[in-house]
C-alpha cells in the first residue's frame, strides 16, 4: 500500500514564539490534492519528580489555550542550545520547582498529536531530589505554583478534572503501573 | 496566588479544515502583557480495540506533520453532530478497521498539549469485535492499513520507533498495566 504524501507547496502563515503555523498542499497516494495544516514546534521535556516519601511534585498553572487552571508534571520547551531532552528536563524541574535531582531515568517519548503538529515530548523520572541553592528563575510570562501530591491526592485531582493533560494523565497511569510491579515483586 | 490571564485581544490568523490558529494578547497576573498562540480544534476520540484472542487492532498511516509513517490506535475527529466522544469512537473504528464492537468502556480523556491547543481526546476500550456488513468508508484524504498486533508485537513496533504518538504510547502502557492487574487477580 502506498502512503506517502508529497509536499507540492508549503506556506508559512505565522511564526510565533512557540509555534509556526504552516499550510501544505500535498499530493495524496491516490494522486488527488489535499491540504495539511501543520504546527511546527521545537519540542519539550517533562519530569516525574518523586520525593523520598514517594510523593509526586506537580505544578499548577493557567493554560490560556483551554482557559483553565491545570495541574501538570513539570515541563518546558527545548532551548535551541539543549543537547537533548534531559538537559531541558533538568532545567525545567529547577525553574518550576526549585529542585535538582540525583537520579534521572528516561521513561518514554511521544509526539503529542501528530495529526497536526511535530511537537515531540520526552518524559523522565527524577529521584533523589534536593533543593537547589540558587535556583534558576521562571520565564517572564510564567506563573506556577508547586503542588506536592501523594498517589491518592494525585488521583483525586484527576477525578476532579484538575489534572487532564496527556503527559500528566500518562504519568498517573505509569505511577499506577509501577505500584503494581512492586506488588508483584518486579 | 493569582494565575488568570485576561484576553485583551484575540486575532484569528487562519481557519483551516481541522484547526484554527489564533493569537491572543493577554494580561498576565503581574500586569504585564504577553502573547499566546492558540490552535483551536474540535476534539477527537480514539479506541483500543481488542480481538477475542487479545490482540490490539492498530492502523498504519502517513502523518504529514512529522513526515513519517505512524502506527496508532484508531482515532478521528469529532463531527459537529457527534453527541459525545463515544459516537466518534464507534464511527472511527468502523471507518478505519471495518469493525464494530459489542462492548465499550471509557478509559480516560486528556488535552493533547494544552500549552497551545484545546484539542481534547477521549479514549475508549472496545471488545466483542465483529465485522460490519457494510462498513462506513474513510474520509477522502485518508489512507490507512489495519495492523493486528499481539502484546509483544506492539512493543516491538514501539521499540522500532514506528509507534510513538501520545495516545498509542498511553495505550501500550495501559495494556501493560491491565496485564499486571490480571496477574494480581484484580
Amino acid at each position: 500500500m502506498e502512503f506517502y504524501e508529497e509536499t507540492i507547496k508549503s506556506t508559512s502563515i505565522y511564526k510565533g514564539n512557540v509555534t509556526e503555523y504552516i499550510v501544505e498542499d500535498v499530493k495524496l497516494p491516490n494522486g488527488e490534492m489535499s491540504q495539511r495544516e501543520i504546527v511546527r514546534h521545537d519540542g519539550a521535556a517533562a519530569v516525574l519528580p518523586f520525593t523520598k516519601a514517594g510523593e509526586l511534585i506537580l505544578v499548577k498553572q493557567y493554560r490560556k489555550a483551554i482557559d483553565q487552571l491545570s495541574i501538570e508534571i513539570p515541563a518546558g520547551l527545548k532551548d535551541k542550545t539543549d543537547g537533548d531532552g534531559l538537559e531541558t528536563a533538568k532545567r525545567e524541574l529547577e525553574e518550576e520547582t526549585g529542585y535538582n535531582a540525583e537520579n534521572w531515568k528516561f521513561i518514554t517519548s511521544f509526539y503529542s498529536t501528530p495529526g497536526f503538529t511535530d511537537e515531540f515530548l520526552e518524559i523522565y523520572e527524577a529521584t533523589g531530589l534536593y533543593l537547589a541553592e540558587n535556583p534558576l528563575s521562571l520565564d517572564e510570562d510564567e506563573t506556577v505554583e508547586v503542588v506536592v501530591a501523594t498517589y491518592d491526592e494525585a488521583w483525586e485531582f484527576y477525578h476532579k478534572g484538575l489534572l487532564r493533560d496527556s503527559k500528566t494523565v500518562f504519568a498517573l497511569f505509569y505511577w499506577k503501573m509501577k505500584k503494581l510491579e512492586r506488588e508483584l515483586g518486579k
